[in-house]
């Protein structure tokens, strides 16, 4: 795509700061308007060293107002970010809905230096087009900027900082020298210009030869690029929900008796203490989900894993409806927030999967939002599988009249009491609705990186046995034993 | 303190976990009257290697509610603190109030290991009492216990770990072995309890000879604490507020002529832009504040000091009133938050003054609350300056005549009228009362490490030339310039 780019446009100069004005005036109403209809923005600029994205861009931005946006870097994202998947810093980083963030490095230059120097998790152009796509779905508008350069005007304009500024003048950057090999990065840059330019999230090449019309031509895109995007409408779609049968053949009769339980219970406790170690000392995290009925017995599940492991290493993270904060986010956010670093376990009280379930049975999402939640899922878990993580499922399964019983049994002794609400009774009316959403979440994000593992609950022996078995299986096998 | 301590109790072995069971019972209550109550809880465990911590707490924790409580460790902060002011990551970590946190190592950890291997920023105890009382007086409950060990049990303890999971058992402690040098550190837990003991945040000392005992004396200990801490009530003080008259001195008829303005606006952004380069090569960081009347123009002064700087290495963080979750915490807690990173510049746009003043005049804080505020925010401020940050505070003044001007041309004027609200010209009506803080704030809060710059902001032009010779000025200062 750069060699399609013209490289000497004009504009008379005495014109550009009465445009840029008068630009700066048309951003300041978008902007306003894109906070009112909580629509976020993210702008990316990459391009050449030493095409003075931080003149173009600084100047520029004392067009705009300070309160709506914040400026980030790639290149200065800090040591707690490695070995995390690779969109960690970016989900992290997430403008809420209203705001704008502006890169001046992105997931690209993270990208080109794991690929280029490899020193990081990487991930293929096509994740990235699927991390945009994810967030412009979500009514996110990503603004993607490249400055290119010749390679005689990059090398004018490095021997100029570097006279001005000294040898340091881009100490952010230094990890990544693309004026070493123009014609090789030339090549890169094509490939990736090429991959990752797609209809929710184009590319604009501007050409920064000239600082003043690469200034003048991007905030113009800029500023039509916002008013464009707030007056584009998100289509909806509707698709018949399917109907599978997976819980059906779940065999619920399964028990234990409670000396084989406690005999096996001190064993597998044992032998999980040792497994957390040494995933600890190879810095292997895990990351543990626990989705299932109420008074499913998952609270009872945790404890009896918990009790395991070093408290240092481990946190236990309860998820209910997200907060007001949270809600100004993507569903997905949170969860980047909370990943675990390597060699820690974060356990999920209830999980993503909330987006599929009570967000899709209380109609809290779109049905739109929930249909393409499955892909997005699926491609958050194998981001973190890819990383690195053992990931671990669990559907704690029991019936109907287990749960009867159980929820008349809390409600009748004092101590238990609080455990029971009536949102409980509430959500167990819609005991067939939510059946349908699980059984289509089991078959849909069952994969092999990342399975789930029904837990037979009627019995909470067995279903606690069951659990610490399967982590300490995939522990192992991840450990190769 | 330690040779006071009963190393030698018993309890019937049988009888502990049905006394346990029922403690666990009583602290599930207490925690969700403590949630009820919004009051934070943070229990902190120190004590010698070899003490069982882990044992000890992890087997107490399985009687507590997991959602309501996280786990922490100083000894587990990340890369990222290095550097950063003492109390950093235990600020970020604070519990939100209504929650539980564990600190499994804790300040007095972080404050050993920078004292006795020295590769942080320490603190004096006096400092650390500071904190604790900032916190409880903010209605934290602060639970302080060390587990105390005799030498030859230490040696026992340590061995039979080493035996049991190799020698990284306790990996995450390695740094600092207290069992090295057990007379030394003796000493230096006396000196350390002794100064730290404090009627807000007293020291239990627990013998961990027994670890059935030290979890029964605990766990018993946090359930009565947590009992009596919800039946304690805050007590209120009252007190006259001063009348200074910083404000009136100030010579409002200062001007600069456009041409002159000009000029020395371009000189001293070139000068910035060097400082900025060299801060960030120093790895120094810059805290910079701006308060002032609405419509002094703060905005205007921000943007012609971010057009110098390289938008890599500086933030704006506009202050408005706290969001939901903020309010969750102590009112310093979200700059905490946002401190820069060692050679970055954070400017604020309104700051942690909201206390003092909006907080103070519109009642959002009891009279005790912003009173003890002047000397928790001194404290801050000097915590932040000892780390090695320069910080800068402007208080922008206007004439009573001046606003009026201001709010009546934005009135008038189309691009201009988003920024006047209703809430401006209702805080002009309270002009004296706002005077009446500003003048306190100023006189309380004006530190040598810290001072206030006054600047005189009738005429604009002046007003942005006098921010950025005084940051230039300050800059340079700290550059030994």
């Amino acid at each position: 795509m750069l060699d399609k780019i013209d490289m000497s446009r004009d504009v008379k100069k005495k014109e550009l700061n009465q445009i840029m004005e008068s630009l700066g005036e048309r951003l300041g109403a978008a902007q306003r308007k894109v906070r009112e209809q909580k629509r976020p923005v993210i702008i990316v600029f990459e391009g050449w060293r030493g095409s003075c994205r931080d003149l173009i861009i600084n100047t520029m931005m004392q067009y705009m107002d300070a309160r709506g946006f914040k400026v980030l870097s790639a290149a200065m994202k800090g040591d707690e970010y490695r070995g995390q998947p690779f969109f960690t810093y970016f989900w992290r980083e997430l403008p809420a809905k209203g705001n704008m963030d502006v890169f001046y490095r992105s997931w690209y230059y993270s990208k080109m230096v794991a690929d280029c120097i490899k020193r990081e998790n990487t991930v293929s152009f096509a994740a990235v087009n699927n991390f945009e796509k994810l967030l412009t779905d979500d009514g996110y508008l990503i603004l993607k900027y490249f400055l290119h350069l010749s390679e005689e005007k990059q090398k004018k304009n490095l021997a100029k900082k570097e006279k001005q500024f000294g040898k340091n003048w881009d100490i952010a950057e230094l990890a990544l020298d693309d004026s070493k090999d123009y014609e090789g990065y030339y090549k890169y840059y094509q490939k990736m210009l090429t991959a990752t330019d797609t209809a929710n999230a184009p590319w604009h090449i501007v050409s920064a030869e000239d600082h003043q019309n690469a200034r003048l031509e991007i905030y113009t895109s800029i500023v039509e690029s916002i008013e464009k995007g707030i007056a584009d409408k998100v289509v909806e779609v509707t698709e018949a929900p399917i109907d599978y049968k997976v819980l059906d053949n779940i065999d619920l009769q399964q028990t234990v008796s409670k000396d084989e339980y406690k005999e096996k219970l001190e064993k597998y406790q044992k032998k999980l203490t040792s497994l957390q170690l040494e995933m600890f000392s190879r810095k292997i995290p895990a990351i543990i989900g626990f989705e299932g009925w109420d008074a499913a017995g998952k609270g009872g599940a945790i404890r009896r894993l918990t009790a395991a492991l070093n408290p240092l290493g481990y946190l236990v993270r309860p998820v209910a409806a997200p907060n007001s904060v949270e809600r100004e986010y993507n569903y997905q956010w949170r969860f980047w927030k909370a990943i675990p670093k390597p060699g820690h376990i974060t356990i999920f009280d209830r999980t993503w999967y909330g987006r599929v379930m009570v967000e899709r049975v209380e109609g809290f999402a779109l049905p739109e939002e929930w249909q393409r939640a499955y892909e997005e899922i699926r491609e958050m878990e194998r981001q973190w599988t890819d990383a690195g993580a053992v990931l671990v499922k669990f559907w704690l399964q029991i019936d109907r009249q287990e749960q009867l019983r159980r929820f008349e049994e809390r409600q009748n002794n004092p101590v238990k009491q609080w455990k029971i609400t009536d949102e409980d009774w509430r959500n167990r009316e819609k005991w067939d609705v939510y059946e349908r959403a699980v059984n289509e979440m089991l078959v849909r994000t069952s994969t092999e990186y990342a399975p789930w593992t029904v837990v037979e609950g009627n019995n909470k022996y067995y279903a606690r046995l069951k659990v610490l078995q399967t982590v300490i299986d995939l522990f192992e096998k991840r450990l190769n034993k």
